[in-house]
């Protein structure tokens, strides 16, 4: 058992953490968004607040949502690994349990000669999509053995769930990753896979009988089959009753992986905060996420994300003091720098505001810079909820 | 596998890695050696990187060569050892290859009682040890189910190599490590150790009655059995065409050892750096190596290790730049102090300039100072190679 679940113990405190997704990020012309957005509130926390820089896996590791996430919760990121099946489940908004496979899914586009001509079905719409996947829906109730889910995603992309007693994740790929070549047949990898292997391949017979008429959709390719790995919840690991506030499924479907209450709330900030505002009092832990900050980030928007921090400021920051948590903590999965138009692996501002920090070295504000000098030092992420529990005076101590 | 060895994919882009030996210092009268120095080219450097300190191994461990350049280069020290008659070996040019069992070896003086009266012979001449290597390699032809390779070293010192298939390094070494004790047998650790030590005590037996008449180096004392171990390389790990350019031995043979293409330069800088500049395009990884400034250190003279360190700035860090690498690393493999007049435990400046970079905290140039302030923190050297590899665009996210 980790150290930290041997020390957690119920208390009286609440732990707020608000993650800015994608927060990090690197300079122009010398300074990074969060040096140049103006945030007198952030500015104001800190100066009350311990500073420090969140690692996310590793020196060097860009991670995606997933591990950045359960790091954050307190789960070593090399040891809960969630398939990419799962993770796209998750971002659909599919509730998935212990008994379900779950998989990537393409409409693509198969040659008279048997031979995938298009990977992408030529990007059908989102519409003739989910058209599709309701057809197929109909199509696999006569799939025995196993309930199926076909859920539709963005364009030619959905999720197929196979659920079942006795499914196992090591079934080969039947995506070939290049046009010219047949789609392979899902293969059972180990022994154990042979129910699973079965079940995709007649899905696959199914759709491909029911597609055929179709110009472009003619065929399914199915990858990243994934299970729901065993995760110790919160509760059990930290004594914590956690709840979740995200408008993004993939954010809701990972705090329910380590059993978070998810709350309901609408898809504004302003939504998110209301629920906090009402919801904040039934939990000791609440994990709040606000997604923008990343998507200016990809998008490479450098103004944008500014701008964004900036509201975070205005807008996030003072509600999330109102509910007065015993700690709050603000900080983001992982770093977005407009500069990469993508993740990257830069370690994470973090502020953390308690009655029980060393404060600030020096008023600085909340910036990459500031944190690199800040009293809570450099961690690895999944280091940061031990921090949050003795800080929230939920530690007991380690040996007399 | 290492995360970063899953992560590790192709690319387009070049790491130079250049390696000033023993770099770190201590303070004489409140500055180190590099901030006694005038750097105006690192200092302009710096102004655009990020900096850091490396721990070698762990905090209070001072390393040798070996380990300290094997974590740079990206490997566990811990986990890969290169046993010390390995080391002799390369640091003499030996070239040495998985069948190699090689060990360090003294002419010593035996009395007439049969017990050790100088264990360096009264460290004869290097010319000396040279003709009695050559008469002993003549002899040693005559040992059979081995090649032996004898090759002399430093004054009374010289190296042994037993090339076969089926040797163990398990050999207790003859070396009694003090007078007045008679030289130990060659015994065998392990059973699988037996045609080992037989085949070193025919080479004792051979050579101590090669060198009955000499009035000093009338014995051998062997120590140090090692053999190769198994490293995979760096193209193996990272995806890299990596390549050496070192003046001496033993960097050259560690740089092997990781299968580095070894670039052929003479002994001087001015020479590797033209190596470097003509070179340095058919790779994607460069290691570069410039030894002086640990040999200043060791020698405990701090006025000379801050000379070479100018001397690094002026001639070495402008022809750097000129290759026009997408990451430029500079760093040393450990800290060797003047004031210690060795090898030291303390972490490692270190200098990483490239597009992707946080920047300086503050303007303070290229010191033991400004690294600790860095927006690298500090890290262990094993964990550079990561760093490296993300700064150049060559690690994959990890997870969605």
């Amino acid at each position: 058992m980790p150290l930290i679940d041997s020390l957690a113990r119920e208390g009286q405190t609440r732990i707020v953490l608000a993650i800015a997704d994608g927060l990090g990020g690197l300079p122009r012309r010398g300074k990074t968004e969060l040096e140049s957005a103006a945030t007198p509130n952030l500015d104001r926390l800190a100066a009350r607040s311990s500073l420090g820089l969140a690692v996310p896996v590793e020196p060097g590791v860009t991670p995606g949502s997933g591990p950045a996430h359960l790091a954050l919760f307190g789960y070593d990121p090399l040891e809960y690994q969630v398939g990419r099946g799962v993770l796209e489940a998750l971002g659909i908004g599919l509730e998935v349990g212990p008994r379900d496979l779950c998989c990537r899914a393409n409409f693509a586009t198969l040659g008279p000669d048997g031979l995938v001509s298009d990977r992408r079905a030529g990007r059908i719409s989102t519409e003739l999509c989910a058209k599709l996947c309701a057809r197929l829906q109909d199509v696999v109730r006569a799939i025995t053995g196993a309930e199926v889910i076909v859920a539709p995603g963005k364009e030619h992309r959905f999720v197929v769930v196979f659920r079942s007693d006795g499914l196992d994740e090591a079934v080969a790929e039947t995506d070939p990753q290049h046009t010219g070549a047949a789609p392979a047949s899902p293969t059972a990898l180990r022994p154990e896979a042979a129910k699973s292997a079965a079940l995709v391949a007649e899905f696959v017979r199914l759709s491909v009988s029911a597609l055929a008429q179709e110009k472009n959709a003619n065929c399914v390719l199915l990858r990243g089959f994934a299970k729901v790995p065993k995760i110790p919840t919160m509760n059990e690991r930290f004594r914590l009753k956690p709840a979740c506030i995200a408008a993004y499924p993939m954010y809701r479907g990972l705090a329910r992986l380590v059993g978070m209450d998810l709350v309901e709330c609408g898809a504004e900030w302003k939504d998110e905060l209301d629920a906090l505002g009402q919801r904040a009092a039934g939990y000791d832990f609440v994990y709040i996420h606000f997604k923008e900050t990343d998507r200016a980030g990809e998008d490479g928007d450098f103004d944008a994300k500014v701008e964004l921090i900036e509201r975070f400021d205005e807008e996030v920051v003072p509600a999330l003091e109102r509910v007065k948590p015993d700690v709050l903590c603000i900080t983001g999965d992982h770093s977005t720098p407009a500069l990469m138009a993508g993740h990257s692996w830069h370690p994470v501002p973090v502020l953390l505001a308690s009655a029980y920090g060393r404060g600030p070295a020096q008023a600085g504000g909340f910036t990459e810079r500031a944190c690199n000098q800040g009293s809570l030092g450099r961690f690895y992420s999944r280091q940061l909820m031990g921090l949050l529990l003795a800080h929230a005076m939920r530690l007991a101590k380690f040996g007399a």
